[in-house]
């Protein structure tokens, strides 16, 4: 008999999430004699213990799944959820088993990161454990980059492209003039450094686009720092800073609440200033070294800019959930993730291999020291080869009029 | 005998100021029997007055002008300077006129906004008085689109197309979540509120992207905003609202400011937050409505983003250049602008036409009433036809592994 298939998203949202989606979804048209109907769960985890799904069927016509491919954000929504212990709370379990039942489901595909393995992690040993006939699959998501094992990670090669062809046409804009300034570009990754890093991608031989980078990975030193902008803006007019949200001092406490506890605001006014590591540098330098300044949060834009995305990125997102539905019903494999396994950087080469979920659930994947310059403040030939061939290549968009074209949930 | 042709560009960059410059150079290719060869000047006028001049010779290449055209921001860089009174300061005029004559210039092109249009405006008549033989050309350029006559300002289209692009991408980053919440986005455009209206162009019958728009035109009363907000947010888990750096209270002060002189924060400080009105109406929101806001400043990406530009854009700016040099090489015109005129919305059709640069120097045109809404947080039909035109196709970008290429300063 055949069983359905019940996929969602989790965690924040990434320029080709639904790529993955939509590769879940060609896996299940390839595996058709074994896979029934398609079913997505609306907001993560919470949509299945609520039972609130929604067939993907029009996903088998090729322009929507196309449509759906170049769409960024998680078509399904999102949750923040992460599954209760089970000894706390077995109830959950037991009501997320019976909405699978209900609908038939045979396979589970979760899209996420970190927490959303951990996910799929409990539910797959619950449901061994029951003698369920269900196999539960975790596909790899987050633009941090963080996951371990996986060689890289479905969204960070789009976002990083992002955040190095941002930081080309800021320079280009800063340039213009002839006072010397600074500007302070703020990147997402609270703990690991590998999108900052990426800013390094923007460099070549014609044009200087990231001069300084400031990776959580390495302790904060207001003077470290201001020594290296003076001694950077004496050589050249304008100065690029890439600076990670989670920089940290030596003690390991974020700089941008160090700063707020520094000027001694209330909680009320606290909400404003988070996030805003790059004012609490532009501050520095601006009071420490009279440079012009400006401060640029990329903010949400940098997780869900689809337009001139990495190719190799959605192709390999989408290959993560093909591969994931191989894995289940083909290979029979329950409580895994498709994982990268490079084989070669130039030229690039890469392959899927399922590993057990449990490896990446809970690990952060940290920028190693080998791929971080020796003053601290950039990276080396080491970052760049395994980073420059995850930007390649460019998704067709599709407009009409001028806009850009996506699915969306009715 | 041959004479020499001049370019220089100022003020803010524009996302296809570049392909203006290219207009140029095609312009003076076409016309080689009068044009002998092509100069830039570096820093606008200022580039002129220090006669820092720089061949663009390698522009004949058709490959590196094709690069020239895709390449945002000011290629020759910028300058904010205006030229003093003939009355005050003769000698600037008469340094000008002799670098020109130095370099046998015999057409100027100064690619600009208003203020440019000033100094097009003020160095032809200067020249003509004297019966020089140099013809100047001012050539339309701001993402601000308020230079009167012409029916658009070259620049304006693919700013407007960014706005509304990164509208609908943000919007539904915004959705995953189950959460309402309200997002503020902080458009350019200090007087007119052409760039924030376009925002109304990322809605379309499946996507409300830009709920709400404040524009400079409109005073802005915070009541009314709050009500407003409200309202959009029980219908709806995300409310999206564009608000423009300019927007005034009624007795025409602007809210960031008022907000800095509430808080009285003294000069030291008042600089961290100029261009804060985003996060002064995130401010109200949250504290009257205890909203989940967040605040998205587009910062200078609005300006310089050429990634998904508008082709219709890059074509007319290019066509603006190239006029230019006709109407003063073939036509023996000086001291014009080539404006655009619009024959019709639907199709589109536009011609450019010959204008005196005075009628444009130092005026603003602003979002006339018939395009806003009548509740003042919106745009009409009329607006939508007028706009939805200029940001028509896209542009071919070209990519080195994934790094978007630029033309460069050497």
């Amino acid at each position: 008999m055949k069983k359905n298939i019940l996929v969602a998203q989790s965690g924040g949202p990434t320029a080709v999430i639904n790529s993955s989606l939509a590769g879940v979804i060609r896996g299940g048209i390839e595996n058709s004699d074994s896979v029934g109907e398609i079913f997505g769960a609306v907001n993560g985890i919470e949509g299945v213990e609520n039972d609130t799904l929604v067939s993907l069927e029009r996903f088998k016509d090729p322009f929507e799944l196309s449509l759906l491919r170049q769409t960024p954000s998680s078509y399904l929504g999102s949750c923040r959820r992460k599954l209760p212990d089970l000894a706390e709370d077995e109830e959950t379990y037991s009501r997320i088993m019976s909405v699978l039942k209900k609908h038939n489901i045979g396979y589970f595909f979760y899209i996420g990161g970190n927490d959303s393995m951990d996910t799929a992690d409990k539910l797959s040993r619950y449901a061994a454990e029951l003698n369920k006939d269900i196999r539960i699959v975790g596909i790899p998501k987050t633009i941090d980059n963080d996951l371990a094992v996986t060689d890289h990670t479905p969204g960070y090669g789009s976002a990083a492209k992002f955040v190095a062809n941002t930081l080309r046409q800021l320079t280009l804009d800063t340039g213009v003039y002839k006072m010397k300034s600074v500007i302070i570009l703020e990147i997402m990754g609270r703990n690991a450094g590998w999108l900052t890093a990426a800013a390094a991608l923007a460099n070549d031989s014609e044009l200087s686009a990231a001069d300084i980078i400031c990776l959580p990975e390495v302790a904060f030193d207001p003077d470290r720092l201001l020594a290296e902008v003076e001694r950077v803006s004496k050589a050249q007019k304008t100065v690029m800073l890439a600076v990670s949200e989670g920089i940290k001092d030596r003690h390991g406490n974020y700089i941008a609440e160090n700063s707020l506890a520094a000027q001694g605001r209330d909680d009320k006014f606290a909400h404003a200033a988070l996030g805003g590591v790059g004012k609490c540098v532009e501050s520095m330098i601006s009071d420490s070294l009279g440079l012009k300044t400006r401060t640029i949060e990329l903010s949400t834009l940098q997780r869900c800019w689809a337009i001139g995305a990495s190719l190799r990125d959605e192709n390999e997102a989408f290959e993560a959930g093909r591969h994931g539905v191989k894995f289940a019903v083909r290979d029979g494999l329950t409580c895994i993730m498709p994982s990268f396994k490079r084989l070669s950087d130039d030229p690039y080469r890469m392959e899927i291999v399922p590993i057990d979920v449990n490896l990446t659930a809970n690990h952060e994947k940290k920028v190693p020291a080998n791929m971080i310059s020796e003053n601290g403040f950039g990276v080396t030939e080491d970052f760049i080869r395994y980073t420059a061939p995850l930007i390649e290549g460019e998704p067709t968009v599709s407009y009409q009029n001028g806009i850009v074209r996506f699915a969306q949930l009715k």
